[in-house]
């Protein structure tokens, strides 16, 4: 299978798009521990030896890295399992390029649109293209595989 | 891969309840566009110039579609990946539909009767009977290939 | 394809790591349902026959084990998805077991630090290794296939 090198190509996009995700974690752990807010008393004792209760607590940079790597759960996941049924079609290669590049870049332009909170309709573009694309890989994988 | 009608079949049902699922996102968006709530504050410019962050709250109508979105989440993830591997291991053509059919159907009610907020225990069923197939499918991937 | 050694090791793991991930969902309604604590008012039901409104709260237990789920689809998901990819790489059959086993071990480790709420850093190093595990097969997958 990964001689085909449309499914190469999805390989480097799709491993690309989930380490992007996955950097969410780390970046939501930075602002926890450089603003001292936490979702569990044990995790506390990271910066009180005391282990303050006070710091459980929510914060609005914290809860929009959050809601950042959420919509990436939303849009990233579908964005893999289509793409692996797209890449079993055997697309042509630059029709599959096409669709992978849009989404990795609309994803990582996404992400900074979200955490840098730019003006809309930047982000909710950004998320609709990658919609899009999925949504046109879809309408591949159905129309040369329909079997109900 | 794809000459397998199995492989067919499960292509096919997985791209339609991914796709049920991606159809969360446009209904949260509708739900705050209509009702005027919003997560972020650089999106209260959809519908106030003036950019109003009393709209920033939460309101019960949009939470629902949001829980129902990560309980699609929750189950139809596993089913992907744990039924990509099912239809790996052969099985009988009959099977494979009944399991992917059951699937498809469950869920689709479970969005119903999440966000119609039928009378329980409808959800809870619907739940469970999607529970059930992707346990019977991972049942049969590792009596299968069990190999630790 | 599963044929495979490598295949049938991580058909093995990535459907353990799926079902203990799975689990969460019942442990929630447990949860749930012996704290009295809703999400939704048709489901108080379940345990008054008048629906009391006032069950639809949260709880510190609940939100604890939500969360854990929550963890487990940022991590494990991204596991499966990079661990299927790296599988077709052909690596080696022990390093693909050492990646696989390492990645088991430290989400159910995971899962019962978050649960019983032990001292940090037993979770947040359990967590540490299961991120490291997937970026090191990400690593093979870009430089075995990299096609940008």
């Amino acid at each position: 299978m990964m001689d085909s090198q449309v499914f190469q190509s999805f390989s480097t996009y799709a491993t690309i798009v989930i380490l992007k995700m996955m950097l969410m974690s780390p970046l939501t752990s930075y602002f926890r521990l450089t603003r001292k807010v936490f979702a569990n008393p044990e995790d506390t004792k990271f910066v009180s030896s005391a282990g303050d209760k006070k710091l459980v607590r929510t914060d609005p940079d914290v809860e929009r890295v959050r809601r950042c790597h959420q919509n990436d759960l939303e849009n990233i996941i579908p964005f893999v399992v289509v793409g692996l049924l797209y890449a079993l079609t055997e697309p042509e290669l630059s029709a599959a390029l096409l669709h992978f590049r849009l989404f990795a870049g609309s994803r990582i332009f996404h992400t900074f649109a979200y955490v840098a909170a730019l003006p809309q309709p930047s982000r909710g573009l950004s998320w609709m293209l990658g919609m899009l694309v999925t949504f046109s890989m879809a309408y591949r994988v159905l129309s040369t595989v329909l079997f109900l």
